[in-house]
């Protein structure tokens, strides 16, 4: 089933995407991504300390926290310090973003360092943890910039990374799906792929009927598309000097 | 590549798997289920009330928990109890083992009633979630029949459930991965699959290098073979009366 | 001692203020203020609940939450939920902030409604506290505006507010701190005010030598006068109609 | 008052006594023990470091954590880390295991090592924490022997030890109370006691009328002569060469 | 062994006993008592409220709260608060005390209603659970009397109730040890008796050496002569009216 | 406005004030403090450790714990490790205590040290957090005397410190305000001063209407004549040698 989105978007279009770097005049590795009205502001702080199962092996690590601002839904989010708990929602999305980054971070060439990953979402339409894994890798090739260590040679990352939802709304694959589509998918899936189209991350879930093997198909082709247009974003707004010292040749 | 796993086993081979019902004599819907050393307690509890955001709907509802006793794992594992915090992998795997459930429940004919299921890992050597979906499955069956609101007709089950893992170990696709291959495989996938081949659930992360669209054809092959062995033995181990209760042909 | 600051200013003079008010598309009562590099943002929540304490009274009541975005600041600030505590200082500010709108607010015209203020920082250089005040006085009136119940009459809001911090920096009394003034300053004083000039809240602190009554006398008047200048700013953002609906003449 | 019990036990009699070693392929400490329908999961942990408080002395420690599984009881029993909380009772049950553990402990001769117990319930019909007991002794010889410091020595545990309960149901003095018994207990007793003979724990309450010293007399007997044959089972389990490197002569 | 006790006293005698009633001008039942040094402020709060599990059986309850405060000890004891977990030992006095007194109240005679005991140390100087137990008696038979309800009738208290702690020190058999008994003792034990001569708790443990069956007895004798002369305080210190009002007959 | 209080104190007239010095044996800075029927357990505990903040700088640091008794109110006060949180009020006054003495302790003569001060409430009829200042403050200088380290010489405290309440109530300006009064006050300010007339904290909040410059004014003359006094009262009560060696003449 083909047709026209409720925003009026065609299947295979993304919302309009925005990244401001240096969002935060103290923080360096700090960057505002807007995916339509969906912003994060996701910041990359680099730490001379590792956790304990990476210590005394000479590599780093990365790692990422998530949380929502209380008016960032129209329903106001419960600040998770009042609950005791951080949710499990919170969790899963903040394992996802550390994973997916350390794919392509060259721990070895970072050496015994931490990158933390903050993101936090000032207005949540739909897609907030792909857009966080959009803005968030800008923001570590900042804070690794600036950090001073790597000055002038290439930086320790050896591909560029962007992620994208995708789904089945009323029958219709569709990509980079807003709050008011996600809300009645039947299928929701998240992935993350690197410059040279290799999968880091593949999430699906069928909320309502279980999905076939070509439905999946349709949406990995679809999300594939979308990636590789946020990466042509991501070097744009990092200009050509920085991005040719990302990624391994 | 091809070959022999460290264990003997074909790369389509699952472990020896064993359902004991009825495992907990005063609880009627508790399954030990075995997948080779991987042993997990899977209990179901039906309870005449939901959660908030179901209530007055008419549906029911069905959630998890998860856990792993100390011993599980050759490096003991600190109680959540002990840290006030309950772990983001541990969030993860119980809001994975609700979703697959509830996918397959039908909510609807459930009524104003929630099954809490619980899972207890007592020897863990890999494959954890999968073999809790696996035995929640049974455990579920079980609890809806002892609870008697159903009794002789069809139980508000849809279809057949299960899960298995697979992943990429030097090079070789395989199914139902053991600790030993975990720790060093490529790319770990998990698989939640219907009775009728729907996907509920598909999970792949790349460990090591990102995977390619191959990599991911061959793994769901290989997982949609040995879910459909799994599922004859849920049915052998429900036995025929109970079995025809399920699904809604 | 007179002369000029660091940055430039005068001793009575404060830093750029600019309000923007409906900074978040799907929450009207939501403002961010931007005091020099300070910018917080600051919304207003209307609930049709109150805490027992008031439950039954016919009256109101007016709470506030505050928090740093962990990069808000040069040194990361740990989120407070994973340290399972709020610490000291947050109380502290949150609870100045709702003493001080519940000051200004007719609690009775009000009836069992409540107004939640949430103040996260964005960035902090200085005065995160008097800013968040001022700009949560914003987001209080769009928000008891945007609810309706008080259309075309007077909002339930008695007067106008506004804060502002004062201190003695190397001798001199200096109003409206950056973060470089702060961390030097001997007394630090926050006031409160209304647009009637009376003294809402008053907090001084010698952090260093303690202060004589004509130290505080001297900042009492530079305060009050920084006071009527923020003043001037909300009545210029909400504009004259919405003004002329705040106050009790 | 004389006469048969509900299960048709005499008052001196208790339940079936079965130990399962090696229970966890991974960990040798570990046991499970089964005194009628109570089940229990008893492993023992062997760490090289000490609790602050005996650091530098030279001297070992033993610690015990308890905990029930959610469906070991009837009624679902709530996981502590849901809580936030380590209830009372499990308080008072971990340290009652771990004081008597340490009775019968060399700490000189451990060294500075700490045993860690844990016991997990998998299924409670009464007497969970003398069944506790009775399985973690078993699991402390098991943990020690494997460790290897102490290979074809004496073991550093001074004595044998076991647990059982006893009390007064509808007058009637009886030994290992099951369920159905210790809910309607006027006295309940619980007994711990060394192969020597000698009293290492005794914790009598009166749930329903105070008891007499003739009561005590009488359930200090029926309890010594069970404790001597469940201490005689751990020695057949554990077998003769074990055995005999237990104990100080 | 005999001989004279550290501070001169007798095997079988105890400290300088002392309450002091009305001890907080705004609480009817509150009671500083004194055991030599050691020095605990009891309070008891009559409540229209009962647990859930007493709910509609038209009985009552009677809970305990115990802490010590910061500097009630030589070395500081730090507040639970600061830890976010209540202690084992705290969990085990308050339950102790808790049973104890539960054991001498008529709950059917209480009705609907609880009695919150709290038990705050300001001087530790050995047996301050024993201690407890004996204020908070007379504390709660002063806020039973103040509540009114049983205004000149028998009030809903069964018996008298005492505790007493007893050891073996240095091979001597001691009542209401001081701390710097306590520290060095073999067994330690507590018990806990009413007027008529019942045992309500008793709880022995060997710290060092298990005891037997001789040792017991004689430290029951003891205690029990200990525990009439602290009832026959409490009488004095309740006067005449009210103490013929505590009791059955 | 003029005239009688409720309990027929001056406008200008403290409460019957008393410090009881070595209230507890074994801790040597244990000051009772009783402002009319407000009394606070103040301790002063000397640890050899400080801060991470303050590590390495030759400097000390003085800290500060507050708690309210259960029934130091007339509704009881639910303990704060049953809610696993410290409220805000608590942090607010401990903060304020803790910054209050720091003002006047002279850190560098101090050395790498730390006071902690614990400030209990055994009654509360208003004024506990100045009443904490004031007994604190004789702690904290018997602490210092006890610890031995300045044996004979200046203490390294710079002045003598004191608080008062003050605030308006019913149109009158009166100072040390009793619960009664509090209750129903327009304005409640705080202030802490030092024996030179310094002003250290002035926390001043308009419960009712905001007040104006010409009240401030009176509320400060009227609470610096009773700073006065309390500091007459202090030094009587530590005595002419240790009053000798505070302050920097």
């Amino acid at each position: 089933m083909e047709g026209l989105r409720f925003d009026g978007r065609e299947q295979e279009q993304i919302r309009k995407l925005r990244f401001t770097r240096n969002y935060i005049s103290t923080c360096p590795g700090s960057v505002l991504v807007e995916m339509g009205k969906t912003r994060v502001l996701c910041t990359a702080t680099v730490e001379d300390r590792v956790p304990p199962h990476v210590k005394g092996t000479g590599r780093g690590w990365v790692t990422a926290e998530y949380a929502m601002l209380p008016r960032s839904s129209a329903q106001r989010v419960v600040r998770e310090r009042s609950t005791l708990k951080t949710g499990g929602r919170t969790h899963e999305i903040q394992r996802l973003i550390g994973r997916s980054l350390r794919a392509v971070t060259d721990l070895k060439a970072l050496g015994e360092v931490s990158v933390l990953i903050d993101c936090d979402v000032i207005e949540a339409d739909g897609g907030t943890r792909t857009a966080s894994i959009n803005g968030a890798f800008v923001a570590l090739v900042d804070a690794l910039e600036a950090d001073g260590r790597w000055r002038g040679e290439k930086l320790p990352v050896k591909d560029w990374l962007a992620a994208v939802s995708c789904g089945i709304v009323a029958g219709m694959v569709v990509v980079d799906l807003a709050y008011a589509e996600d809300s009645i998918a039947d299928v929701d899936m998240n992935m993350v792929m690197t410059g040279n189209g290799g999968i880091v991350e593949l999430q699906g879930t069928a909320e309502g009927e279980p999905f076939t093997k070509e439905g999946y198909d349709r949406m990995i082709d679809i999300a594939e598309e979308a990636i590789e247009k946020i990466i042509r974003e991501q070097k744009k707004v990092l200009g050509a000097e920085l991005s040719g010292r990302v990624g391994t040749i």
